[in-house]
């Protein structure tokens, strides 16, 4: 048993993972403490070595594969190479149990595995876990301890493999939601696309003022955090998500633009109100229902209007 | 002597705070831990019988503020109060050693110190500590252990009270930078206001979308956490400091809307690029000095353009 997650029953008694990063290796890491025998792949050689190197990984992999089968394979490469890694892991793919990933897109990877034919294994993944940090050498145990991770099924029928999908889940100590790729793409983009274009933003607004990150305070230090991310991994999710982006990052502009009027105007009652009105979003109207497991594809937690 | 605190060799003997908030009621504790004796005042009768009560403040103080002549003299109010307040109090403040404030904006306290002709006794602070949270319940000891507080003197001239007021702030633990007071305030629009309007606009955004924010991954919170910041508080801070905002508020929406571009056109390397230039900022170009506790009213330490 780890922390948080449950014992999977020798459910999967081997899994491929490819690409060992943060995310990919800290699954692995999980995996190999609950007994599971953890092929891997990763395109650069030293971060393979790593995880063998560190007895997490049995079974290094080549790029042709050989050797891949498993129960279960998961995806961890950036989302603009993950529709070309699955056409790769095509043969090997159709006899795992299930085939995930845990791309921050969902719709491009779960059109490509209907395109292949894989509904009857695939089932997209999205863990909300992780920081700005890359690689190897930052993934770690229990990465994904009562994390929200939301699954994006091939079909639309609730096939078996959705239940395989979340029994591998929980092993880690996720919580998992199931949605449609679609609507969990356009939840995203409000939820973690735009705070990142956001923070990137006013990171790229005070460089340009001379300001460095180490003159702000906690505060400013804390809305700034994301501008920290990868531009390789965020180049790839923002052009994947972009059409879902543009519309809830223009909401973000208009409201920066609401303040600067309110500013200008004088009107301290409308200031006051937009400062209030954000504060009530912080506290919380709880009249919204909680995220819920169990529905068979499910609205998101909290809907994009 | 208190963490991160000197002693004060018995300079002040004793202290009237005026405003028993987070920052006054963190100010007093730490005051009265080392052997301070502590004057306290509060418009909110709760506040001040609480800090009474607690043991921290010995005399408290009502309205017409009999009884509050002191070595030094704390103006713990809102931004929008404080002039008003200083007048009410400038004839106990001359016969202090020292007069000092908090407001996250300088320019109008110092302005009205002049008027008052308090060259010789005020000198303006602006300690970069505090969080969301409001109230003498919030307050708490070493709040200022290490934080960068901003003090603007009344006098162009280096007068000896500014020796002074570096002395007490150093005996709160906190690290002094002087700054005049316009040059403050275009610094902290960029450091600080700016940073929390654009964290209120992001919650505006998603509560006009009804997603709430335990919705959003760790990222995400933390870009939002300054939409619960005081609704009253910030109306007066911005209102105060509306120039210089709006300056820094157009950049960040300016690069916002780069965002927008890019990802409308479609252009992997410019989107690429503009990720990069916000992760080296991150990581921090070193090339520019740190903050001089030292020099007499330097420039910003990291000035704006």
């Amino acid at each position: 048993m780890t922390r948080g997650g449950e014992a999977s029953d020798g459910l999967f008694k081997n899994a491929t993972i490819v690409g060992l990063g943060l995310i990919g290796g800290s699954i692995a890491r999980d995996l190999a403490a609950i007994g599971v025998r953890v092929r891997g792949y990763d395109a650069d050689r030293e971060q393979l070595d790593a995880a063998v190197r560190d007895g997490i990984v049995s079974d290094p992999l080549d790029s042709d594969f050989r050797g891949a089968e498993s129960d279960v394979i998961v995806l961890a490469v950036p989302v603009d190479q993950a529709p070309a890694m699955l056409r790769r892991l095509a043969g090997v793919a159709r006899s795992a149990r299930l085939v995930t990933d845990v791309g921050s897109t969902k719709a491009s990877i779960v059109n490509e595995a209907r395109d292949l034919g894989l509904e009857g294994c695939f089932v997209g993944a999205h863990p909300m876990a992780g920081d700005h940090r890359s690689g190897w050498a930052a993934s770690r145990r229990n990465l994904f301890a009562d994390a929200l991770v939301y699954l994006c099924p091939a079909s639309s029928a609730r096939t078996p493999v959705v239940d395989v999908a979340m029994q591998f889940w929980r092993s880690l100590g996720a919580s998992p939601c199931l949605m449609e790729a679609e609507a969990h793409d356009r939840h995203v983009a409000w939820t973690s696309h735009v705070p990142h274009l956001v923070s990137m933003a006013l990171g790229l607004a005070l460089a340009g003022a001379g300001i460095e990150r180490d003159a702000l305070g906690p505060g400013g230090r804390d809305v700034t955090r994301l501008a920290g991310s990868s531009p390789e991994m965020w180049t790839a999710i923002a052009s994947d998500n972009r059409a879902a982006i543009d519309e809830a990052l223009a909401s973000a502009e208009h409201e920066v633009a609401g303040f600067r009027a309110a500013l200008k105007s004088g009107d301290q009652t409308l200031l006051r109100e937009r400062f209030a009105a954000a504060q009530a979003w912080f506290d919380g109207g709880s009249s919204k229902s909680a995220p819920s497991s169990t529905a068979p594809l499910p609205r998101p937690p909290r809907s994009p209007r």
